[in-house]
């Protein structure tokens, strides 16, 4: 293992042992079972990790930002276990999701119980900028559900351009990944200029992760992935492979799209769910929607990695960098 | 009208505007339009009134709290959001809930945002002491969240005794109310003692503001009220007439009383539903649960009162005492 994915694994360990001691008492019992099974599930800690970094990267230390991160790392959970619910999700990173686990209730009340307790952790950083601190988690906070909210529209309206696309996962995905980078450089207490590096490092970042997640769902590692492949096809989501493939293809593959784009019913029989994912999975490879989907992650996370000269060069800077590009080059 | 009541409606047209201008935005639409719909839909605005009285009280001016007041109110809104869906209720104060006008997502999303804007309205509050404000809101906004998982966790309880019911609606009722006194009493920079007697004042007055809810359930005006008579009675909530009737009654009435506190499937007709409403009432007088729940309210406005005597003797501290008074007095 290298050296920065050591410290990835360590960071990662810090951010999980704080997640699992959140929720201290056991009363009331299902919100607080349901709690410790949602901050205890694993992930990769994208964005906690990045809170860390960030801070490091402007010269602040871990234990300036760690209640932060973990903050970032529990709203982030809070709109999974929401998202869950809205998109009817049985399964999240292979086990049972909280309202299939639980029910509807307890998923409610675990979501806006983990965002209270992400607030309660956040404002135990201690910085002289709180108020601005807890100001940018909230703005991510509203943009993520707005985010949230364009996906949901956009799943009843018939056309969907790169824009709108563009504009819904920079709420939903790269909002919350800028409020990480740029929080971890408030809370190292880096320069202004210092801190709008950072926050264009994660809307880049926060774009190429985005565009790779779509990406993956339809060539991942089936198994690494922890997701059904072709999920997005079959639940017809507006990705960028869609709109794209939308916009490039013609004749035939147009038409095969058409339905998808205007939000046909899923099939019912998991011999149809598989070809329809066979078909349209050769119509983005032909039509060239994932050569586009690869260019343009490529070029998000170069534009990323350009931002971060502002700061001064240092370990952490690098791994920053290391970082972003594992992230955007995973296939799990 | 009393110049108490006059300024009382001044205060609430205040927030009243403020709220209606908090969405600014058009887009997501349903989004958009629902959390304006929830922001317009008035109500009494209790706890926003008194963030404002409790800031006059200890010597501070409404400009300083009024941020902070939008926000509690805003918070207030987002829990009978979520709150509506988990009790399936299909109107609050006479309109359609979003759930119902709307749908689940919507409502899930709404509350969600509203939360966040309320955040916002929060951190604009210009005060050295906003992180201790922000932990305040938090902490209120915690215990909300599990009061109202004891709510759904007693109703699957066979026996729920009065120190559970305090508990309960202590977390879910009390502290948002103790939280709007004790914010609005940071917020004027009252001294430790007076935010200390604020609390108490709000912790006393949530109390019975609560337990005259229940009352108002089975004795309230209908029209004025907004809401069914006896809706608590059909629904099996654990309120304090029947938790307290509960240990009042003695042979049959016990006996009737059992099924209700066990949680049994409402009635499916509406005469049968009139039937036992009727029932319920009439066992809640006999064995003098609904004169226990009046002194009751009058005890625990008394000690808030009384709390209220560690204030400077100001017109704002005659409101705020004017104002609880009123509060409990209500048949509305």
């Amino acid at each position: 293992m290298s050296r920065f994915a050591q410290r990835y694994a360590y960071l990662r360990r810090l951010v999980d042992r704080r997640l699992s001691s959140v929720v201290k008492h056991s009363e009331p019992r299902d919100l607080a079972d349901a709690s410790r099974y949602i901050l205890r599930g694993g992930g990769k800690r994208v964005r906690s990790t990045l809170v860390l970094l960030s801070c490091e990267a402007v010269g602040g230390r871990v234990q300036d930002a760690i209640d932060a991160a973990v903050a970032v790392e529990m709203l982030h959970n809070f709109t999974l276990v929401h998202d869950d619910v809205m998109d009817n999700a049985p399964t999240r990173r292979g086990r049972a999701t909280v309202h299939t686990r639980w029910n509807l209730n307890t998923a409610i009340l675990v979501g806006d119980t983990v965002l209270g307790l992400a607030y309660r952790s956040l404002l135990r950083s201690t910085t002289p900028n709180i108020r601005r601190a807890a100001q940018l988690f909230t703005e991510g906070f509203i943009d993520v559900c707005e985010g949230q909210a364009f996906d949901l529209e956009y799943e009843r309206r018939r056309i969907i351009t790169l824009q709108d696309y563009y504009r819904m996962i920079g709420k939903k995905t790269g909002k919350l990944i800028a409020t990480a980078t740029e929080l971890g450089g408030l809370l190292g207490n880096g320069s202004l200029q210092e801190v709008d590096a950072l926050r264009t490092f994660g809307t880049k970042i926060g774009r190429a992760f985005q565009i790779q997640d779509d990406l993956l769902d339809v060539v991942a590692d089936a198994k690494a992935f922890g997701k059904t492949i072709g999920g997005d096809i079959v639940e017809g989501k507006k990705t960028f492979l869609l709109v794209q493939a939308f916009q490039y293809a013609r004749g035939t593959d147009r038409k095969v799209l058409r339905p998808l784009m205007a939000g046909q019913t899923p099939p019912a029989t998991h011999a149809a769910r598989k070809r329809l994912i066979a078909t349209i999975t050769d119509i983005y490879q032909r039509c060239g929607a994932i050569e586009a989907a690869r260019n343009q992650i490529r070029r998000e996370t170069a534009a990323g990695i350009r931002a971060l000269h502002a700061l001064r060069p240092t370990i952490a800077r690098d791994m920053l960098q290391w970082f972003s590009e594992m992230l955007v080059q995973r296939n799990f």
